[in-house]
């Protein structure tokens, strides 16, 4: 199997002002076609230092993507460290410098001096074109080892690695097919995940299962890698049966899914409503459901009753109830559910009421506790759930077990 | 000066599904304690390369700051790999596992078996307090060099850095002095920034004045380095005054400071009182206002009228009005914001109403178009807007722009 290898370079990506895409961009590319990536180097304007890289680099991998450092100012070094560690020297190209003149002249721009180093590439080595901006692109071979460099701006990059290096690579690639499948999990952690799939999670395995968890929802990603398509397919998809087997109603979707649009899509089918009365998640999960394009199809109203006489006023929550039980109760989550359920007139409506911290904990009501009702013709179901880390993670994932409740509940 | 170098670890870092912001996250936090990050490498879940990147890393730099790998499944292998990389065994810490162990029992959770795994960390280093989660970090020192290692997620890697990092790092640093300053403009773009500083942002200069956006928001980050930490706080200082002379009523905050966060305070001060009636940005202004601890003391009714009939029922904004000029009009918006203040009875509401896209759009009313309206005691104020790119970008500069109309009525 090729490999490749990526090499990042920029002062601007160590800085930590520019979170770098492009790397991340290549290896999701690169691995769909089958190379995947084994390492990534990030490092500064520096030519000693990306001559470093790229061998380090080329002992990695078959195949190395470096972006960055194409410019035309005096910190764009990709150029002469490519030269030097492909031990060349760097040759003026009269055909590319006519192309970046023509850049300027389509524009009725000067060309400025400085722009004329960009048609020097390594001897021996191709140009490759860049139809959006004035920084060709440079492919060489040494050593059996493919080197490409790209430019760092993420739309000239992705421009260029698509028509220009992609084919390339395809066919470096050869037979090889790889399939990426992804289940998304909701309702426990990370470690029971792992517990619960046991050897499914072997390392070095093939298809490679991998598990990633953000803002509570578990992410196993299916990588199968085989001589054909069909293959490779048939690998993910016996895996994706086996984890759905295990994991049964944990797994809430697929792919990019999120938990919002699983529940939109529910309730479209099954042509229900859902209206939200949110207190301290405070227009969180509103939020969340009206992400999804086509939500108006079945969101209709939403309440933020922050306080206590909104929630009187607009749900017609009882002061006594209230004062009885206090605003973070389960009597509470209930009645601001059936109070929008009822003004609303909707087939489902959410309630939620909590502590979101950092104040407003008392002994028996500590920060993190929220209470989550959905209400529904049949009966009032009412969660209480104790979240922890901070306000913005607590807010989140309250608004987030909200929806996987209401799955589950249109799951029947 | 001492110089730092990140390692990242994790597969899904190499497969492109996870873009990293660790690592700019860190390069930040160092630069701005006069530590900066000289190259990052990012690796996957195996012992060798993990091995070989500490190696280089120490190398590089003085400092190795690692993020990843210490979760309790067979594929963290960062405790491990620190243990070889130090030549030194894994010892189980009886004192870590009790943490784990009371981590599960405070949430009445079972402890997994596998969690155990995160009590071991190699003889003679110093484990790292976790506050929120199981997998402590781990400090070692080896010929001169510090190596950090900490958990891939990002709540509690910076949580961790800060708090157990930070202090030991700052003593390292020693002597320089650095200072950083952040103005955090809205309103303009990022080229008309540029060229209304001008010769202000000159590259090399010492204060180094750095631009970025996010979201709408301009930050420009003052970096002033100094032999002592007065000189270079009157160097970022007066720069910052130069800057707000230029920018006037851009710039809205500083540091790490919200839109959101200083419309609040603003409220707070002149004891003002808010209401949102939303339809296109369907919670997400009330989102960003609840996002801030305390704002139950100036925020405490919101409307998610996401339908025609809910805007009529639940804010009094008339059919007719709605059949004349349309939903999607500055007469809705100022109905839907009225509406909601005579409700609340607040000082302040806001109506937005638009076409979030993609689809809802017609020939006069263009996804992107937004009114939003600002109601008070003297007036309904109403912008029209036009934003551009997709349906969370449009929603969230929305919610923005509101903001900012607010803040400035605020400023009178």
């Amino acid at each position: 199997m090729k490999k490749a290898s990526i090499v990042s370079i920029g002062n601007e990506l160590l800085s930590g002002q520019t979170v770098s895409t492009n790397a991340s961009y290549l290896s999701e590319r690169l691995l769909s076609i089958g190379i995947p990536v084994v390492s990534s180097y990030t490092i500064g304007d520096d030519t000693d230092a990306i001559v470093r890289a790229f061998n380090l680099a080329s002992t990695d991998a078959d195949v190395v993507l470096a972006t960055g450092g194409l410019g035309p100012t005096d910190d764009d070094l990709t150029r002469s460290a490519l030269a030097e560690f492909l031990d060349v020297e760097l040759q003026l190209q009269d055909e590319l410098l006519q192309k970046i003149q023509n850049f300027f002249t389509n524009r009725n721009l000067q060309m400025s001096a400085k722009n004329k180093i960009q048609a020097y590439i390594p001897a021996g080595a191709k140009a490759l074109a860049n139809p959006l901006g004035t920084a060709p692109g440079i492919m060489a071979e040494v050593n059996g080892k493919l080197l490409i460099a790209l430019p760092g701006v993420p739309s000239e990059m992705e421009r260029m690695f698509e028509e220009s290096v992609l084919p390339e690579l395809q066919r470096l690639a050869g037979g090889q097919a790889v399939v990426v499948r992804k289940l998304r999990c909701f309702g426990t952690g990370e470690s029971n995940i792992a517990e619960l799939l046991g050897p499914l999670m072997q390392r070095g395995s093939n298809p490679l299962i991998n598990c990633t968890a953000k803002h509570g929802v578990i992410t196993l990603t299916i990588n199968a890698i085989a001589e054909d398509k069909d293959t490779a397919r048939q690998m993910a998809e016996k895996d994706v049966k086996s984890l759905r087997d295990k994991l049964g109603e944990l797994v809430y979707g697929t792919e990019e899914q999120t938990l919002a649009e699983v529940v939109g899509k529910k309730l479209s089918q099954q042509k229900k409503t859902i209206a939200v009365a949110e207190s301290c998640t405070g227009g969180c999960l509103a939020k969340l459901l009206t992400d999804i394009p086509g939500a108006s199809g079945y969101f209709t109203y939403g309440w933020v009753t922050y306080s206590n006489s909104a929630k009187t006023s607009e749900l017609g929550v009882g002061a006594d109830l209230i004062e009885k039980y206090g605003v973070v109760s389960e009597q509470v989550a209930c009645a601001m559910a059936q109070g929008a359920r009822k003004k609303a007139r909707t087939g489902f409506a959410i309630g939620i009421t909590g502590i979101a911290g950092p104040s407003g904990a008392t002994e028996q009501k500590p920060v993190g506790l929220v209470y989550i009702s959905v209400d529904s013709d049949n009966e009032c179901e009412t969660k209480r759930c104790l979240f922890s880390y901070d306000r913005a993670f607590i807010r989140l994932r309250a608004a987030q077990t909200a929806l996987n409740m209401l799955r589950l509940k249109l799951d029947g």
